[in-house]
């Protein structure tokens, strides 16, 4: 198939692949824009990336995840690891360049070209933020980066999609008291490679820390079919203490699935089965509100003067679209 | 066409026709944990509906929305009218029976059989919760309530979406300084047939009105094609000024709207449309959850080992379910 523009194509993909950072940073505002004509672009650099180590980051609000990922930016930098970091903050109205936490990490990395960050944030956004998510760091994959960090506040469904691109999720949460550790115990139990108990020099830390491990150990004897024992890390972001664990902690995750195939791929399995149903869903979500405007207004009347119900006429609506 | 359980259907229609609350209470529930066989009951209880005057009372959180709608209903009830809420809270994990300012107004309503209140919110709730939330419209609808008034916080896309559910919007702002008013502005004029300065005896309160009175009179001179010129109504819901004052222009609203039958149709229909692509994007979200599973493992690992990009999976995917 020649797609239009594929010269263009091929140059941008060049100029990724040489870490030009103008050519990316243009592109990411692309995806934001959500134009359409991206499409045979993104084919070509997903098929072209594949090399970083993708590392999701997420925790409740609050609980220090933007200072610790500046201090795993230095310590991945000292371990000769180019870093990029895409920050989603899906209750922010502001996009771009810098904002938020992103300018004090701005302020301790800048002027180190291996280092790389951005922000999305919901408005703005066309479509779904975390298939937008998605492609941009379909755009990072296709550059040189050792480490793409996806940061993301842990709170409701769009936030579980966007960190589920990432290959290892780091949860990061606070010292708490025994009966927010029993409320946590759901949400821990579902997402998270890692844990963080940031905030290390808190009273309640290293009690919280034991907490996590015993439901640790708990949720592996129901499910002994698990390779991967997931450890806890005590932070102090402030005072970059235990980040050097963290970043072990990380690197074992990546050697683990080196030597357990058979759970690399199945996590990547279900990663690109999650994206391509982003993907479906964008498509249909941006189709129907073209056909939105469309539907028939004499059936729409029928509706209002209660002569049919808009449940039989969204089947009808349905039944046509096949 | 024969529904099975269609003498199911006409029992429960006549128990809310006649104001059966534990019924009401009932189908709600039903309708939060999405049973797939409600539709033809819904579809009933639309056709039987249609008679309340469903009003939006939304704006940013700690506007006191919640003591403002409290303090409507002791009005409606003295007017003679039967009254519903249904105060819907995205970012709630509690859904069900009385929360948050509930709990208060539950306490200035209880054992008045004229005044039901309701809570829903997103945790728990399978599927799009504006969409859930017009489910449980057309259940208070098939009663025989004078005013539904359906609350939410309105910040996102969700909310706004579930707010166009109403045949009135009433925005609850709270004084603000002038730049702050600028920054209002596109928001203002996007939504909101009816404006409240809330927190009247703030020192700001006046200035306030006159900046969104003027900036109404610009909007009015800018689409003069509008018959119904917005009120700004300034109230004190703590101490219950201005209420009455609220309560009239909401009756004005609805006098207005019979009083020019194409703004009423243009809205109702308006509501129609964007009921109907809800329920049309809620199902091809239900049918692709039940797909994503089933996506063929082999098309998995060609994209896995970057042969075919997600981008193409989906494209080749989308064109299977037509």
């Amino acid at each position: 198939m020649v797609e239009a523009g594929s010269d263009d194509i091929q140059a941008v993909t060049a100029a990724l692949a040489r870490g030009d950072i103008r050519a990316c940073a243009r592109i990411i505002s692309r995806v934001e824009r959500a134009e359409e004509d991206l499409v045979p672009l993104l084919r070509a650099l997903y098929k072209a990336g594949g090399r970083a180590q993708v590392v999701g980051v997420t925790g409740p609000p609050g609980a220090g995840k933007s200072s610790l990922v500046s201090q795993m930016i230095r310590v991945w930098r000292k371990r000769g690891k180019r870093v990029a970091v895409l920050a989603v903050d899906p209750s922010s109205p502001f996009s771009g360049g810098a904002v938020l936490g992103d300018r004090l990490r701005m302020a301790d990395h800048t002027c180190d070209d291996g280092v790389f960050i951005r922000s999305m944030a919901s408005r703005g956004q066309l479509g779904g933020l975390a298939k937008a998510a998605g492609d941009v760091l379909t755009v990072l994959d296709a550059m040189d980066w050792d480490v793409i960090v996806v940061e993301t506040v842990g709170v409701g469904q769009n936030e579980t999609a966007i960190i589920r691109h990432a290959d290892v999720v780091v949860l990061v949460q606070t010292p708490m008291g025994g009966d927010d550790v029993q409320a946590a115990k759901a949400g821990i139990n579902e997402i998270g490679d890692i844990y963080v108990v940031n905030k290390g020099d808190h009273p309640e830390a290293d009690r919280t820390v034991s907490q996590i491990r015993d439901m640790i150990t708990l949720d592996h004897h129901l499910h002994p079919e698990s390779t991967w024992i997931r450890p806890v890390v005590k932070t102090q972001s402030i005072l970059g203490q235990g980040v050097e664990d963290l970043a072990d902690a990380v690197q074992q995750w990546f050697d683990h699935v080196r030597n357990h195939p058979e759970t690399a791929a199945a996590r990547a399995r279900h990663r690109v089965r999650h994206r391509t149903a982003e993907i479906i869903r964008d498509t249909l979500d941006k189709r129907l509100l073209r056909d939105e405007e469309q539907i028939v207004d004499s059936m729409i009347d029928q509706v209002v003067s209660r002569h049919r119900d808009p449940y039989t006429l969204a089947d009808s609506l349905l039944a046509g679209m096949a």
